[in-house]
């Protein structure tokens, strides 16, 4: 941080600098720094270890992804499990849908989820929502030893650098996979395939080493690493890319179409490439 | 810039750092700041008056989206013209296509395309090729005299700040619609819809004033400001969305495809709301 600027350092060549108004938070919980700061274009950004995981602004690009994909695609979900997405955003999507009957959102931060309940306001639906329930424990080991079975399990998890490196392993998808019911599905986000391609190659062999195949779908968020963002699905029985005409699209979406949700799964040729190369 | 890396300031609130390993050419010519810097992701990179222009490892996704998808849509296309696009590339990506005749480059700067001839064999075929024939001068100066009429014209610019801001004006795009055949089309690179927002819609709007519609798709350019970045073609006949059956793709594609085309036409709704408002 430097003045009224914060510096993000991505990668060991690139990095970018975003203006803010001011610090609304800042504190170093047992797993993380933790900041809020306000800026003028995105409104308030929730900041992990230095790295913009949410802002106000353009949270609807990746939260409305990440969760709506799946939830058009899979036509019977009731119980979903959240792993990380401690800000409520991935929680006030999910929520929209009168089909799901209970969710629970597993964060290894507690700090995290209180920090986001006082500064996002506009995550409030989906921490209020009476189908929600909060732990706070570490993914990995909720989905070792949980006894109970998901329709779908979404991955929204910050970089793996920090806390979230072990639930981009091939032991974690495979615990996953163990969790789902007999035609679960599950998503996670996925990385820059450009400035994390080893990450994002390791994500789709896992999940398929998991699954026995995987999807992949992309979206761009401004304030995460230039370019294309991806989301990568692995699912026992239902095809992703194949919508459920009869579940309506909530109201107000800002991303999300039937036909941008189509349109998501058709990836540049060198992404292709990638896949093929990662065999 | 700073030692060893080129800071690039997009706009009052963002900006981006990209470590180089040596800057291979730098000068002042009559229009701008010309810079050749040599990076390790990136290979050589183009910047004018401090913006990245191209470079050698991304520019696929910029060069074969602001062409490929008119070449793929316009069933007659002989004639071609280029305002701006003095690195080249996209004269690279033109010439694949045997069915083009002629290719005329209009470029401001003569310094633009001496540098970029020298530093960037990649685009060597674009340069070499018989059919191209390269004009020192305003593109808006040629589209206001010239008596020759196009079937393609791409408008391959700068952002809107040094020698290109008359290239997104409502009456250039006049011009353009009079330079062109009756069947012609035009695309232009239109901008970042988050970053320059203003800029986007007025692009839309100028050309939907001079061709009656317009058309916008999309695509991801790392090295450009973060998110999606979008093009737009105004069209006096032909719908740009429909491919051309019998037209094979040229070899080699590293972004294009004939689903990529069609996908990149999808936008999502936060975009469709801007231009609604743009009106």
């Amino acid at each position: 941080m430097n003045g009224s600027w914060i510096y993000e350092k991505h990668t060991e060549d690139y990095g970018v600098s975003w203006k803010i108004n001011n610090i609304l938070h800042q504190e170093k919980s047992e797993y993380q720094e933790i900041t809020v700061a306000d800026s003028e274009t995105w409104g308030r950004m929730l900041l992990l270890d230095g790295i913009v995981q949410t802002t106000e602004n353009d949270e609807f690009m990746y939260h409305e992804m990440i969760t709506q994909v799946a939830l058009h695609s899979h036509p019977g979900i009731k119980n979903v499990l959240v792993i990380g997405g401690g800000d409520g955003g991935t929680l006030t999507q999910i929520v929209k849908h009168p089909a799901v009957e209970h969710i629970d959102l597993v964060e290894i931060d507690g700090q995290v989820t209180e920090i986001c309940r006082k500064y996002f306001p506009g995550f409030q639906p989906g921490f209020s929502d009476p189908r929600t329930n909060i732990i706070i424990q570490d993914g990995i080991e909720y989905v070792q030893k949980t006894n109970k079975k998901y329709d779908l399990i979404i991955v929204d998890s910050s970089d793996p650098t920090g806390p979230a490196v072990g639930l981009f392993t091939s032991s974690f998808y495979a615990s996953v996979f163990q969790t789902l019911n007999n035609d679960g599905m599950m998503v996670t986000q996925s990385e820059s395939p450009i400035f994390y391609a080893d990450i994002f190659t390791s994500i789709y062999r896992n999940i398929c080493s998991a699954f026995g195949s995987a999807h992949i779908y992309m979206s761009t968020v401004p304030t995460y690493i230039s370019g294309p963002w991806t989301f990568t699905i692995g699912s026992k029985k239902h095809d992703p890319r194949k919508i459920i005409s009869d579940r309506p699209v909530p109201e107000g979406m800002k991303y999300y179409s039937p036909a941008v949700h189509q349109a998501a799964f058709v990836l540049p040729q060198y992404i292709k490439t990638q896949l093929i190369k990662a065999g």
